[in-house]
């Protein structure tokens, strides 16, 4: 296959944990007999200092012309404190998930045997937890309008929106991967407050009749956010919006104490998305420090997912666990101050899929 | 002193519970010499069943009259699965709420020592974690209009508003409480994406200066997430709006392992009103086995916020503390199967404080 792939490195750890992906995938196309191509382009603060738009139209037509986007991750503190910012490092990822039409998100949580005394939890309670959270990713409260202030500057408003045909779209996926699963669906929402997630509940209800495998199970989202602490191994499949799915995710993927190494994939009309689920790390940024374990990762996703290259895929996940089983790790899940630099952890990997 | 409060027994496990804390607040009056006056409304499904109404009028003129109301919880399945139900008995608790203009919740959350080893978090991060969580009531997308369907009923919308006013009054209380406490406010916020929340953080950077002995941070809602089970120490006062508020500290709540103890009050205009953290737990309803210590330490909140009486509190707590360190507890946190039922719980406090 030729493999068409762009790159979009961002901000912060961005640039180095790509190069790590990068190397994965070299390798593993070299195995597999595969050519690939990559494209880079700019996005988030880099993009804004380089051309004052942080998600350039170059950017967005280099997504375009591709089969898969491998992104790092965005965001800059220069911008955060900074209510009054025109133009902040986020509004390009929601632009580039709006323009390429990513709705969902995909976040697989599952446990790494030798990490699991990481986690913040106790032990038997994270043990084999393996779950997937599917959250929207272009509707809801971050692209509803109206947004912005009433002319005195005194009032603030924000809109949440969905419609009935965003809410099957995305639900349909969460039906389709409760069944290549444990046949179990949590729908998260906030139905006795909120109109949009009675519109959700009465569209699952609708649908859930043409999917009798299913168990479809309600849960409020405060509930839910309990639930996850409480009793992780109770969930299979988790399909929700994308408020809500953005606190439930980034809650659920500190529970098994592998943060550093949980990918995702965005799936998309355009094209799709692969990215680590962490953010831009800008205190380690340049120092060859970052853990690339997710943004690998995230390879195997798009491996999977972008080109249905399972076997790739699969290759790529066997090296990230030999070097976790190795102890070939940067400091954040290093044991006894064993730390190896990003670049000899990439180094690594592509080695052993090679 | 001669106190008036209204009770509010509501759904499921809410009158069992609520018995439990009016002995102890009898045992309380009658050592400090306090007379005290209830009178009883109905709220939650119970209201709809007996009036058609989950807030009646009735219910609302007895808080009105009230120095204070205790409250038990609502909630009934009947209603959770039914999007279309015109009535729910939510909405008595939100009209309640504006009506009532109890505009803040306080969330204390504390370990207790000997159920640490309850909590799902690893010993040593909850041990001796106490944080105060503070959130927003009677706004944000709670209450915000426009909400509900177009007119093809295929879009659903709620409406997320804030004024600077309603941001300054709730943030006034997270800054005096952070001078009570440990000088360090965290406000919780969304402000890389709503506008709503860069009024909260525009607001609240105004009014920083005017308490200088406080240390303010700013957090992503997805970040606190992470960070609440991470590193729940890391807190000392939390303010945030409505819903970010409403997962927040039901994932607050469960990290310490002692959900059924923990209280909470409701701050207003008119009066103020004090309940358990705790839902209506219907399966339990009407079987004497229901936690009635969440409910017993919001009546010690009661006597210390509403009624300045810091004594009186205080026996309660301690009552509380000896019931929970001789064992005499419900079924959710008794030991080696010794469990004792919710009234022989409630009697045993209301003795301790005689
Ligand atoms: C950076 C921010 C806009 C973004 C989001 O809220 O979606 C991030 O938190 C994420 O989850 O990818
Ligand atoms: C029952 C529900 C409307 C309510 C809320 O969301 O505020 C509850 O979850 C709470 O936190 O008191």
């Amino acid at each position: 296959m030729d493999l068409k792939i762009a790159v979009l490195p961002g901000d912060g750890i961005g640039p180095e944990i790509i190069e790590q992906a990068i190397k994965a995938i070299d390798a593993t196309c070299k195995k597999y007999g595969h050519t690939v191509g990559y494209t880079y382009g700019s996005v988030g603060a880099t993009a804004i200092d380089k051309t004052g738009n942080p998600y350039p139209e170059e950017t967005h037509r280099i997504c375009m012309q591709s089969d898969a986007v491998l992104f790092g991750a965005i965001g800059d503190p220069r911008f955060d404190n900074n209510p009054q910012a025109k133009v902040r490092p986020e509004q390009g990822l929601l632009e580039m998930r709006k323009k390429l039409g990513l709705y969902a998100n995909l976040r697989p949580v599952s446990t790494f045997k030798s990490l699991v005394h990481r986690s913040p939890l106790r032990q038997e309670l994270v043990e084999g937890a393996d779950f997937i959270c599917i959250r929207e990713l272009t509707g809801g409260i971050y692209f509803g309008q109206p947004q912005g202030r009433s002319e005195d500057g005194q009032t603030a408003f924000d809109s949440c929106v969905y419609t009935k045909a965003e809410i099957k779209r995305i639900c349909r996926l969460g039906f389709e991967y409760a069944m290549k699963r444990r046949n179990k669906l949590t729908v998260v929402d906030k139905a006795n407050v909120l109109a949009t997630s009675r519109l959700w509940r009465e569209t699952v209800q609708e649908m859930a009749p043409a999917y009798p495998q299913v168990n479809v199970e309600y849960m409020f989202v405060d509930n839910a956010a309990m639930k996850l602490i409480q009793q992780p191994k109770h969930f299979d499949v988790i399909v929700t919006e994308n408020m809500f799915g953005d606190i439930l995710t980034d809650e659920a993927s500190v529970i098994t104490g592998s943060l550093g190494l949980l990918p995702s994939a965005s799936i998309g009309i355009h094209t799709s998305l692969f990215e680590p689920i962490h953010g831009s790390y800008p205190q380690a940024a340049g120092k060859n420090v970052a853990n690339p374990l997710a943004t690998i990762l995230s390879a195997a996703m798009m491996f999977e997912y972008a080109f249905n290259l399972k076997a790739a895929g699969a290759s790529i996940r066997q090296a990230v666990d030999r070097s976790v089983e190795a102890g070939i790790v940067t400091e954040d899940i290093a044991e006894d101050g064993q730390a190896y630099p990003t670049s000899e952890v990439g180094d690594f990997i592509a080695k052993n899929i090679g």
